[in-house]
C-alpha cells in the first residue's frame, strides 16, 4: 500500500481528540484545485481558492469537528490564522498554505485548540507509514476508517487521503481529498487532469443528497520525475475513484454498496446524470437495505431524472462480495419482467455490493454512478449529530 | 366537513382487501387534469390524459396495490378494459371515464381480481357520507389516514379527495387527488386554474423526492352554479393545500410536519425552488427527527439550491402545535449564530410543526414548501413494502 509519506520531501502528522482533529502536511510543489459549487462557502474554501492561484503551496493545514462553514468575518479572520501558523514555522509566505476544515457549520472554531494543537502535531511531523496514518485519522468526522490509496505510473507514484461519509453529493469536488504525487507537471496541466480526474470518481457518487459547504480535493506535485500525461491521467483516475468509492463504502449507516451503470444512452453525459438521479433515490437507497430487488423503483427514478429513456429497456443486478462477482440475475428484458425477483433477493441478501445495469437501447453512451443504502443507523447518526 | 358526496349527482363507492382496493366515482361534468413529468408514465395516466381530452368525462375507476406502471401494452390493454368495466355500466363511451392506478410499479393488474369487485363496488354506488369514506379508503397505499378536503364558495361547493405517503415529490401534480366541483366553468378554465392552485400546493410538498410514474389530479364541475373566477380558484388553492398538508403530515414515518417559508429572495421562482430543496434534504429531514435545531444543514442546502443568496440572512424556527403557534425562536441574525439552540430543540421537542422562516433580504420574491422529517420508520416501511 502506498502512502502519501512515499512522496519523497512529503512530511505530515495528525491528531484527534473526540470530534476535533488537527492536520498537517507540509510538501512544496505545484497545485491544482477543485472546490465545492455550494454558494454558502466555507472560509477555508475561500481562502485555498485564492491562495494555490499562484500555482505553488508548501504546506496545509487541516483541522475536522467544526467546518468554518457560515462564520462571517470571524470565519476568514481564522482561516488565515490558520495558515499563518504554518507560513511562520516554514518560514513562507501565508499565500502559500492550503487550509480546510470540515464538520459542524455555523459555530466559531476553537482557535485556542488549534493554537495548541498545532504546536503538538507540527513538532511531531515525519515520514513514516504511521505519520501518514495519523494525518488520516486526523481528518475523520463520522467516518468509520481512513481513506488512503495509492498507484505507480512509472517511476511516479500518486498517492491520496480523503474523508467523508455524509453530506456527500460532490458538485465538481467532494469532501476532503488531499492527493500528492512526485511527477513533474505546471499547476495549469494539474489542474486540467483533476477536472477530468474527478468527474469519472468523485462526481459519480452521493450518500444523500446533500452538497457540502466544504468540498475540496488538491493535487500537489513535488516535480521529481517526468511522466506521460496519458498514463498520469490514467493513474490519477484510478487513485480518485478507489478515494470515491471508499467514501460510499462508508457511507453513514451504509450496509451496502450501490452500482447503477447505463449503457446505450444517448450519450454519456445522460448515462452519467441517470445513474447519479438512481442511485440519490431515497426509495431505491432503503429497498437496497431491505435486499428487496424492486426495480420498479429503478426504472421510476429513471422517469424522472430528465434524461431520454426507452421503455423496451433490459435490467441486470450483479451481487459482489469482497470485489468478487458471485451472481448475475437478469431482472428485465424488452421492458418486461421475468419475475426473477426470489432469486436476485437470495443474492442480494448475501453480498457487500449491488450493481445495476440497464441497457437503454437509445445509443452508446455510458455511465455509473455510486451510493449506498439507506438504513435505520442513517437515521441514528443523522438525528443525533448535533449542531 | 364537506364530501365528494355533497356534490349534487355524484355517487361513488369502495373497497380494500389487504394492500389491494378498487373505487368508482360516478359524476357528469367538465374535466381538467394535470399529471405526472416522469417520463415513464403508467398506463393509467396515458388513458386519462387522452380520454379527458374530449373535456367531459361521466366516471372514473380506480384501483390501488399495484401501479400498473412499466407494464407495457398488457398494462394499457388493463387499463382501457378498466375503462370499458364502467361504460358498459353507464351506456357511454369507453373515452368518457377516467382511470387511475397507484401501487407497486411493473406487475400486471390482477385484472380478474378488479372485474369481480367492480361489480361489488358498482352495485353499491351512493351518495351519502359513508360512501365518499369508502371511497377514500379504497385508494390508500401506505397511508395511514384518509385525506378529504372542502369548501364553500357562494353555492358552490369544492370537495376533494386525495392519497399520497411515499414516492411524493410531485412535478406538476402529485399522487392521486380527485376534486369535485358543482361551479360551472368550461374544461380549459378548470385547466387554467388547476394548473395555478396545483403550483402553489401538491407542487410544493415532498416526502422522499421521488416523482411517481403515476401521479395525476383530476378536477371535475358539474356546472350546477355559477361563480366568479378569482373566488373559485381562492377556494381551489385552499382545497389543495389543505389536502397537500395531509400528505406531508401523513408522508411514510413522519413524526413532524416541516415547513419552509424563504422571504425577500431575488423573486417568487427562487423562493419557491429553494424552499422545497431544503425540506428535501435528508440531513434537514434526519435533524428535524432528532429534535436538532441544526441551521447550518439549512443554510447548506440553501447553498445548492440554485438560488441567488446572501450570507447576511436571518433564519427564525417557529413550532406549532394542533395548528396553534407554541414559539418562535430567531436563531441566525444577519448571517450570525445567535447561540439559541437550547431553547430551540426545547419548542422542537413539544411542537407537530416545525418551521424555519428564512429572509434572504435580496428581493421581494416569497415562497413556501412543505416536507416532513426522515425517521426510522421511513426506512422500515420501505425496505419492507416489497417489489
Amino acid at each position: 500500500m502506498l502512502h502519501i509519506t512515499d512522496i519523497k520531501g512529503l512530511r505530515c502528522n495528525g491528531i484527534k481528540e473526540g470530534k476535533n482533529g488537527l492536520g498537517v502536511v507540509v510538501c512544496s510543489g505545484n497545485v491544482a484545485g477543485v472546490f465545492t459549487q455550494n454558494r454558502f462557502k466555507s472560509p477555508s474554501i475561500v481562502v485555498t481558492e485564492r491562495n494555490i492561484k499562484g500555482g505553488w503551496i508548501e504546506g496545509m493545514i487541516v483541522n475536522s469537528g467544526n467546518a468554518n462553514a457560515f462564520t462571517g468575518k470571524q470565519g476568514m479572520r481564522n482561516a488565515k490564522r490558520m495558515c499563518e501558523l504554518l507560513a511562520n514555522e516554514l518560514k513562507t509566505d501565508v499565500e502559500k498554505i492550503a487550509v480546510a476544515s470540515t464538520g459542524v457549520i455555523g459555530i466559531q472554531l476553537d482557535m485556542n485548540w488549534i493554537e495548541s494543537k498545532f504546536v503538538e502535531v507540527y513538532k511531531d511531523l515525519g515520514n513514516s507509514k504511521d505519520h501518514a496514518m495519523a494525518f488520516a485519522k486526523s481528518i475523520m468526522t463520522t467516518d468509520r476508517l481512513p481513506k488512503i490509496a495509492g498507484c505507480e505510473v512509472d517511476e511516479c507514484k500518486i498517492a491520496g487521503v480523503c474523508k467523508g461519509a455524509g453530506m456527500i453529493h460532490p458538485n465538481m469536488a467532494t469532501m476532503l481529498a488531499f492527493i500528492f504525487t512526485n511527477a513533474d507537471f505546471r499547476s495549469e496541466e494539474l489542474r486540467e487532469m483533476l477536472k477530468m480526474a474527478v468527474k469519472y470518481s468523485f462526481n459519480t457518487i452521493s450518500v444523500d443528497g446533500d452538497t457540502s459547504t466544504n468540498d475540496m480535493v488538491l493535487l500537489v506535485a513535488t516535480g521529481e520525475f517526468r511522466v506521460g500525461k496519458d498514463k498520469f491521467l490514467e493513474g490519477l483516475k484510478s487513485v480518485c475513484l478507489n478515494l470515491a468509492k471508499q467514501i460510499v463504502r462508508d457511507g453513514e449507516g451504509a450496509t451496502k454498496v450501490l452500482k447503477v451503470e447505463i449503457t446505450n444512452a444517448r450519450d454519456e453525459d445522460q448515462a452519467f446524470k441517470g445513474a447519479r438521479v438512481v442511485v440519490s433515490s431515497n426509495l431505491v437507497k432503503t429497498a437496497i437495505f431491505g435486499c428487496d430487488p424492486n426495480w420498479g423503483r429503478i426504472v421510476a427514478s429513471l422517469g424522472y431524472a430528465g434524461i431520454e429513456v426507452n421503455e423496451e429497456l433490459d435490467l441486470t443486478l450483479r451481487g459482489y462480495r469482497n470485489g468478487e462477482l458471485i451472481a448475475e440475475v437478469k431482472l428485465v428484458e424488452d421492458g418486461v419482467g421475468l419475475g426473477n425477483e426470489g432469486t436476485a433477493r437470495e443474492v442480494m441478501e448475501s453480498v457487500d455490493e449491488v450493481q445495476f445495469i440497464i441497457d437503454l437501447k437509445l445509443g452508446s453512451g455510458k455511465g455509473y454512478a455510486y451510493g449506498c443504502d439507506l438504513s435505520y443507523e442513517y437515521v441514528r447518526i443523522n438525528s443525533e449529530y448535533t449542531s
